[in-house]
């Protein structure tokens, strides 16, 4: 194994701009994303463009926001390990001091405990400021299981991670507890928007988004899941920011919502488990530090703001693309159609979702 | 949105050789990571080590390939939908012969359908010689759609895509079923080698398997997963091949299974849905080809058959991470202790799954 | 232990009697629910008078049946498993003989395989004439598990059983592959019916449908199901006719649709996994036998034609039951009221789902 | 409709007797199974004669418990429904309040809220002494719900049950928060009883409980799932003591963990969602009475003291006929030999699981 570092280079292009309301931000911008699926840029560009035709724009809402990571200890017994639990529960001060030990940006919130015949998974619940936090709550989680393991008697060590945290795995307890940022994302859009721009109707898009996004993922067998292709927009954004794209495993688990009001379409995104940071891994490279500069990431702001309007513009981004795609898959050959376009602009193509 | 396009320079290093067998190539290889979690290189490289000092390595057995896209239509009720189903399971040839027209190397293998309520799920089942399939099967499965709603009457228009292909989402269906390439990796590890390389033993590293990868995923609320961090491999490795890393959601869903065989350590990944291909979309950027050539997957063979040694490559190389991390979280510490090894070495670092 | 048997008691009353029509059987009957939850037998009432007032009634299409059994057998490498797996494909014919063997009522249609490191998972699917089927494919699979060992070479004995049957734990597979009989009820009411008699309307029960059984379910973590509460009915219904009633945890898992049509009511519930015979075991009860005869499911029929028939009414009192429970809860308050209604008739209530 | 209430008499046994102790009660009982399936009676009592054969018997380690209900409410948009998730944070005590004016037995825990789009589910979790809980918690969610509804703006009525409860579905949710009693049950059986008893031994058990329940389900898509068939067993003891057995179903979702310890073997089975209760409906019946009885589950004792004796008894029982099936497949042949044996002595015969 040589140690030299090649690159591989993804091309990327900035779409947009869009309109972001909502708690955390105000914000006109492009998104810039990288990928190999060139199509996904006219198609997140498509959905960009009417967020700028609507007033309030894309409301992103971030209603929570939490990094984990759960350790597994194994007891003599049930009985101990379930005393072990009720300790725990009484040492939460105890803990958030020893936490306060491993860095000035981690923060424990609490943690949640299950057992299993003799095994205790421990997951607990950090701020981590602007990081994504992957590191800064494995240290911290080291440390505290190295306190529990002295502190309590009868347990011993299992695992520094019990996968009941859990990272890029898709499963239930992400959504349930929370990983992550949490950010609804909104959009409003007359009749003859969706008309005009997206060639459909209101009534077709909730149709499909109930036949193919919440009947069909069900019958697919999905876990909390109903979305066309989150995974799509989510790689290229993180890619393009410096994020640990891994995570897109669990980003890919949103909800869409869509609602003809009377011929009006209320279109929603739920990503629960956005895990981006401003700061940390990956962030060093200078096209990453451009790119967050450029989305007015890298301004001297409160601890974890910066990384907050990250996860709202990527929430957005994720709106654009899922409406753009959505709305092409009422009409028959549409997506067909738009290929062939597409094909005589670019060299290489892909149809997603 | 400027139509330039610019790159995000992904850090990537070789790492290896690891020693491949099994029903596909005898292969002895570097492999290509693109990652900003730079500490995956080393971990990968420990697992390499390892194959390189068994005879037989890594003995890595394909046991399935197909690629799927899977379209909706409404029918007039629940009795039409089924007639549909029947005339469709009748026509079996007829649409090969249409799949035929679709292209030089996409074959239709079959179809599954599911009715639920007046809704009718078609998922074709396709081969796709050296390329993942994406387009090819959407073109195929748009002359499909359009062929069926002539020829059968009482159906309309649902969907191009129903999400019970499943494209990008974790779901049930898709290992069940099959989807990608299905890649089962072996190693059989002598006991010394656990205890000089890995410094721990079979028994722990199958206690930990069981405990965290089985135990800890289904309490979790996993679907079809039962491993450590597939995810990072995957990402890194399709990253490098010019891949659609987006499908590391579904290539997330594999299993782990260790075993401790008297003192020797039997260690198995599977892999269900790895979507890899040496043609199509991402494949004509430069250092893309490069690494295809280095990795002999564009050699002149028959069709599929490099796409087949691009899986084996993916899938030993998704082990060879799995095995190291496993071992590392055996031993309390160890985790820190490396990660401060490695920060001397690297600006950047992360911990891993 | 004594061996003395005595009875459970369960209340049991017949409620209708509702209307059927479809692929199966032209039928007008009440239906026998045993249940300690007696709020169960008006709330199936009311849908049954619905079902009365539309000519076709409950339009129940049976879809598919099969019975199914997995085995587990352990090979010496991932290789050995698959080549095993190509073999059984070449030997249907040969397995189909030795099934018949076995009993005059079961068939092997076919079987389906998965490989996960070594070990090699094969679920069998027979038909097996009225009776449910778990005795005769257990004894089937027994057989053929046997033979496969003699007859195919590396492989050992893993387990009758390998839980990817999957038998009285919920599942994707068993909606996916297809297990017990699947019926597809739907009922269409006209727009003064949904407001005369279920005090609502279409759209009502259209959004709460959306709301609560897809999108609720679906953040709950449910795996292949969204209805409100079938296990309700088909407890009734399984212990009422001799059934082995811990099928109610697959039963549970079935897809409610609804629709609103220009004010009238689509409403159909899919039930993929309708365990149920008219012979076998709880068969020999007096009651049973009555109840099975009442019903018309003891006459004399070609194999399969009475189990048929039983399904199909299990299935539309599911839709029964299921309506009249999603129209309440549209209404704020109304589960209460009938609750206290209820009350003043009966001595124990419960309020369901 | 008739309003004749008729029964099914579902056939009973006493079965045992089994030794229980641990953190609830040390017991000494046989208990009653009501199913069609009468092997059940002879693989429960084989397992409880093993409990009498060891000094502590099966411990039984009452870890939770809790009743849940979720309502739904519809906001105006994410924004409002977060403000409100918000203000009900800060209202705990005045939501315990009302809960307090519902029912002397009924305590408001407190409670989950997840949003989607503009959806806000509220699961509220209570303790409720002897009962089950089903109609306490629905009367207690009425009146919060009728309560938020007053007093924060901008929301309105969607459910009264949102599905994310979760009631006879299985679901994550369940599992993860908590619903019902969550008992774990061991039993460390010494070497000698495992090989003259159950004729195999601890590392057969070992190997095919990881086989089956844990990588079997996995494969099968199960959803927090490892056991062979836990339903079986609380099917019977459901109905003989009077409980609403469709709770079997979010019953089914437990863990079984077995070590071979030195040739000892160690069992366990966790079952986190026993809705049991000994008093409400279906305990009014004279059989129900000399049941309960007959359990010491009738005696004057502190409000949730019944109840929780009767928990760890369903959960002991459990274990009883996990542990004997599990032996039974660890042997070829021997589910058909036990079959055949069976077949001589009952008129009507079932081999589960």
């Amino acid at each position: 194994m040589s140690d030299a570092t090649a690159v591989a280079s993804v091309p990327m292009q900035w779409v947009g701009p869009l309109r972001i309301t909502g708690n955390i931000a105000a914000i006109e911008t492009e998104v810039p994303l990288a990928t190999y699926e060139s199509p996904l840029w006219p198609s997140v560009g498509r959905g960009a463009r009417i967020s700028m035709m609507v007033e309030q724009g894309i409301v992103a809402t971030l209603v929570d926001e939490r990094m984990t990571r759960s350790v597994l200890v194994r007891a003599q017994d049930a009985q101990t390990a379930h005393l072990a639990a009720l300790e725990l529960d009484a040492r939460l001060d105890e803990l958030r001091g020893i936490t306060r030990t491993c860095g000035k940006f981690v923060e424990l919130i609490g943690f949640h405990h299950e057992i299993t015949a003799n095994l205790l998974f421990i997951r607990f619940e950090f701020t981590t400021g602007d990081a994504s936090g992957h590191n800064m709550t494995t240290l911290a989680a080291d440390a505290l299981l190295t306190h529990i393991l002295k502190a309590i008697p009868g347990i011993s060590y299992g695992s520094i991670s019990g996968n009941y945290c859990t990272d890029k795995k898709a499963t239930a307890i992400n959504g349930i507890l929370g990983r992550g940022k949490n950010v609804v994302t909104e959009l409003l859009i007359p009749r003859d928007i969706v008309h005009r721009t997206l060639h459909t109707s209101a009534g077709a898009i909730a149709d499909l988004n109930v036949r193919k996004n919440l009947i069909g993922t069900v019958l697919a067998g999905g876990i909390r899941s109903a979305n066309a292709h989150y995974a799509n927009m989510l790689l290229g954004f993180y890619l393009a920011t410096g994020q640990d794209a891994a995570n897109i495993v669990e980003g890919s688990q949103g909800m869409t919502v869509a609602e003809d009001r009377d011929g009006d379409l209320y279109f929603a995104c739920t990503v629960p488990n956005l895990i981006v940071g401003t700061v940390g891994n990956g962030k060093g490279l200078d096209f990453v530090e451009e790119n967050l500069t450029r989305l007015g990431c890298r301004s001297p702001r409160e601890p974890g703001e910066n990384a907050r309007r990250l996860a709202v513009i990527a929430a957005a981004t994720v709106l654009c693309g899922e409406l753009s795609l959505l709305a092409a898959q009422t009409i028959p050959g549409e997506l067909m159609r738009s290929h062939v376009r597409l094909e005589r602009r670019h060299e290489t193509t892909k149809i997603g979702g």
